[in-house]
């Protein structure tokens, strides 16, 4: 009883889901009926070009049109035509044959011209439907007396075949648009679909008489044809609203897969640009989507540009897109390229390179981040600024420092400030220690940078400038000496320990330099860093960290011996004072406490 | 000429999409299987109950097992099993039911029982080619004296049909799992798509013998028969790391569609929280998306729980979910039902609903900024918390301060602080002169609901408290006593003004209070909510935008007083000290100028 047998698909059934479900979006009928246009337009060209078409060529555009009143929009091209025929053969089998990874997997099993056809009317075709009620297909083919054939259909299994009335060779199809889908004959709205997926076709396109098209865009041009000027106007043609990009990369590759595109870096004004303008992805020029995730590296997403690639397989999950061996390789190529190129930059013309840094160097630093290879190839043109303003790479930053900046223990302390307008007052100490600074205060992305390299620098050890005094942060052994004996230091502390009244304070005296404040606040680094972790993850609720103040009393400084001697009340005022001022300079001053302050301050002043 | 005809669909075309494209999460094949396995049973269950099946029906469990060694994944159910005619008729005749919209559309055409097995059997069976290259189905129908049957297929359109070895009522479907699908062989991966998509489904379903659903959450049961316990565990069932929440909404209703679920208002700590946890959609318990835009309007996108609705359309594009009527009215239901409960709360129990205020609001706010309509139902709950943390409906606060800050021309003016700690001195300056201050200091949303409840509430003026100097903000029209005549007004002004030396600073000679400080900065109200708006647009770059201050000389202080007697070094350094404190009580000190400040504060003390 065994018995062998063949799956059936049914039509009745499949045919709706065809029409409703095809495309999430229902505007893609319009990419789909002008891409085929223009392939019947192309395998024209082919056929004279080979001489199998002995006929007028002429001009081969495709012309989008709409008639508001009789509700209707046509696409009409003067490519190689149907017969009836022709018609019955493809138009009535719904082949499937749209999607391009789908064509090449088959190609094989394909007879000779059939699959020419076959590419020109498959599912996409279909998708028509997704907006009309009713489809006409008028057409007249490019063979010799051929004669028109008219097909309609709608938009049941049922069609009717028909002489058509058709003079001039090549195809109208002419939806009658559904009541549902009015929004389509806004020209407005077709207009925008054009130009979102047709903007670059090699033939030219028209909406009622009018090319919307650049048939030749660059990035199907050599390199050696273009100049600045034109990758500039391009960039321009893809973002009106953006300002000009910093450089550019021509991609072009023919193996081991095929892909052609301009990557552009683009100037990071603030956080808002950095998702706004996006790469897009196109096949053959016709543009399919600006979601390219997994097609270009995470860290290389923030560029902008085309990329044009025939062999991204498209309209498949993500997770089949990251395991394809192709995509893998683009993007192993294009991460190549952009190091090559940041490389090259870096060693003809540093100057120019260092002032794109502030922009470059975010994409370095994810880079460095997101990718561990990416490291190896950046590690020489990474660039540190400091608080001058001038740029290191990171061997020529060690050499800089590690003279005067290496501790007891051999490391060497890179001191840096992520915020220079709060830290102003301890950045201004490290400098009159002849400390450098580091600025790293890119907020979305230094805090991560700043581990990362101290994790892959040996013998380093990066410190927050006012993470600790300045002896402390870089502590090369020596003592300093102190002016107090240690009666009244410890004097000095019960006054302040009194006053401040505040047992989460860690209070200290300590011999610091008579220019420095009276009183230094500083934050412990491992401190600070595990509340930004906390923070950032998302783990606690704002400043539930509990928070560990440093309060360094500097038993050098004049204001201290007035403290010792003055009486209780003045002594209470200087205490108070002199420690607001010191959270004040680490921006920790506010609210009731900051008026308290101003109103001491008013007070003082007026005396 | 003219012809009929019918459009067909190529089979051996069409069944690789199905199998690849069918869905974009290949995961979802054991969704489609084990509620297939799970209708089957159900179906049975049925006709024991109408009496069609007689014998006995025992436990009905979806049994789910993983064969590692022999690469297998198999789906066993006990339900109506089929016989060799059964699958010929519906398995190898792919119909495309599984869409669950398409059944609704297309159930007149089915006949009879037809229908039921075709939804066992439609699209969702193929999608087991997505991750198995052989597929094997063992059953044994349900019907009296029925012969097991076997069916094979290896992914081509050919099948082998042969009897089967299965003494027991139902289905097994075995999958010999493909080499680029392995990952589904491991038990925590089946694990974890069980729980996303079948944790709620009502029989019993188990992987390798563990019971791994709920056959009964609390949606599917009646309000009068659970407790809050029930639903606060549901919730820890469904985020076990999210804190408790404030209220929840049981949502159930037959007609005009059908709906049941519940709705938690959540607890929000920090924005981190916001968008973390999601809605979940189900279908007749099984578990369809966490993405439910467009199915509850955008405010309430922030609730959580579960809805279950059989009337939603799946797997459609966006554009039709929009203008779908069901998903218009179940959006205006859900938005209803969370008004009604809102009131009832705040009705019933104002304190704790001002306990849950914080979190609460930002559902009212987002409401009333997003739904025009949602403002009437909420403008009798929505509340106003003052500085000192007292809660108002709208009504009530227009009551509370309309005598004393009623201006000359007869608008309240609501004063409103969005940082209360930054805005520490003007808060006090204001309660100094009995007015009233409202928080609005939610960064994402009040400034937007200030210019909304501006737009709503007629003759009112809102104004944040450190826009202008106390008797300009509620301008009453009364004259304040200057103690400086009007030569000593002139001096003073030039006095600043050669100190200060800065065209962009709007100086001018004021009598204010003596307590006030003797110089007072502010931002007008207008030119601040431009710079938001810049801001937020991202038009501009922060800090491009000019920023006006007004800077108040307080010619009633008794600083001005020693300013004008003072010699130039030492007016110089008062005047200086004046205007920092000014500018630190507005939080505008920082960076070299906070520095300097510092250390001319730490001389002054220091003398």
């Amino acid at each position: 009883m065994q018995e062998k047998g063949t799956i059936s698909v049914s039509t009745e059934n499949i045919f709706p889901i065809i029409k409703k479900f095809l495309y999430s979006d229902h505007e893609i009928f319009l990419r789909e009926l002008v891409a085929n246009a223009m392939d019947a337009s192309q395998k024209l060209k082919r056929l004279a070009a080979i001489g199998e078409y002995q006929g007028e060529v002429g001009e081969l555009k495709v012309q989008v049109s709409i008639d508001e009143e009789a509700g209707t929009i046509t696409v009409s091209d003067a490519g190689i035509g149907m017969t009836a025929e022709d018609i019955k053969k493809y138009i009535n089998q719904v082949a499937f044959s749209g999607a391009t990874e789908f064509i090449e997997q088959y190609k094989d099993s394909d007879q000779g011209d059939s699959k020419e056809i076959i590419g020109h009317f498959g599912m996409g075709f279909y998708s028509a439907f997704m907006v009309a009620d009713k489809v006409k297909i008028v057409s007249l083919s490019h063979k010799e007396g051929a004669e028109a054939a008219q097909w309609e259909c709608e938009g049941s299994t049922e069609f009717e075949i028909s002489p058509g009335e058709k003079k001039e060779r090549g195809t109208d199809i002419v939806l009658q648009v559904a009541e549902d889908s009015k929004e389509f004959l806004n020209k407005a709205r077709l207009r925008g679909i054009l130009d979102k997926y047709c903007k670059f076709l090699p033939i030219t396109i028209e909406l009622d008489g009018e090319q919307i098209n650049n048939t030749t865009p660059i990035w199907t041009k050599s390199p050696s044809e273009l100049k600045d000027e034109d990758y500039l106007a391009f960039f321009k043609e893809l973002y009106p609203m953006s300002p000009d990009p910093l450089f550019w990369i021509h991609l072009n590759v023919d193996y081991p897969f095929n892909l052609t595109g301009v990557l552009y870096f683009p100037k990071i004004t603030n956080n808002f640009d950095l998702y706004k303008d996006k790469i897009q992805l196109y096949s053959r020029q016709v543009f399919i989507t600006d979601e390219v995730k997994d097609v270009v590296p995470e860290f290389l997403m923030l560029l902008r540009g085309v990329i044009d690639s025939p062999d991204i397989p498209l309209n498949v999950s993500r997770s089949y897109l990251q395991s394809d061996a192709n995509v893998k390789k683009i993007n192993g190529y294009v991460t190549r390229k952009v190091a090559d190129k940041l490389e090259e930059l870096f060693k003809k013309e540093r100057t120019a390179f260092e002032e794109k840094w502030e922009s470059v160097g975010f994409f370095v630093k994810y880079g460095i981040l997101s990718d561990e290879k990416f490291y190896d190839k950046a590690k020489n043109i990474c660039l540190l600024k400091n608080s001058e303003g001038k740029y290191f790479t990171l061997d020529e930053y060690r050499e800089h420092i590690q003279a005067a900046q290496t501790d007891k223990n051999e490391n060497v302390v890179y001191l840096y400030s992520n915020d220079p307008d709060k830290q102003d007052a301890y950045i201004s100490s490290a400098r009159k220690q002849n400390y450098d600074v580091l600025l790293l205060d890119n907020q979305m992305i230094d805090s991560h940078f700043v581990g990362s390299l101290e994790s892959k620098i040996p013998n380093s050890s990066f410190k927050r400038v006012d993470a600790d005094t300045m002896d402390k942060l870089i502590d090369t052994g020596t003592e300093k000496e102190s002016v107090l004996s240690e009666e009244e230091a410890t004097k000095i502390k019960e006054v302040f320990e009194k006053t401040l009244n505040n047992n989460a304070l860690n209070l200290q005296v300590e011999a610091l330099p008579t220019d420095e404040l009276p009183v230094v606040i500083t934050v412990p680094e491992f401190m600070r860093r595990a509340q930004e972790m906390a923070k950032t993850s998302g783990m606690m609720g704002l400043g539930e960290f509990p928070s560990a103040l440093t309060v360094s009393i500097n038993g050098n400084h004049s204001i201290i011996q007035k403290i010792l001697k003055a009486e209780e009340a003045a002594q209470k005022a200087l205490v108070l004072q002199a420690y607001d001022l010191a959270l004040l300079s680490q921006n920790l001053l506010s609210g009731a406490n900051l008026t308290k302050f101003i109103e001491r301050s008013v007070e003082m002043v007026g005396k």
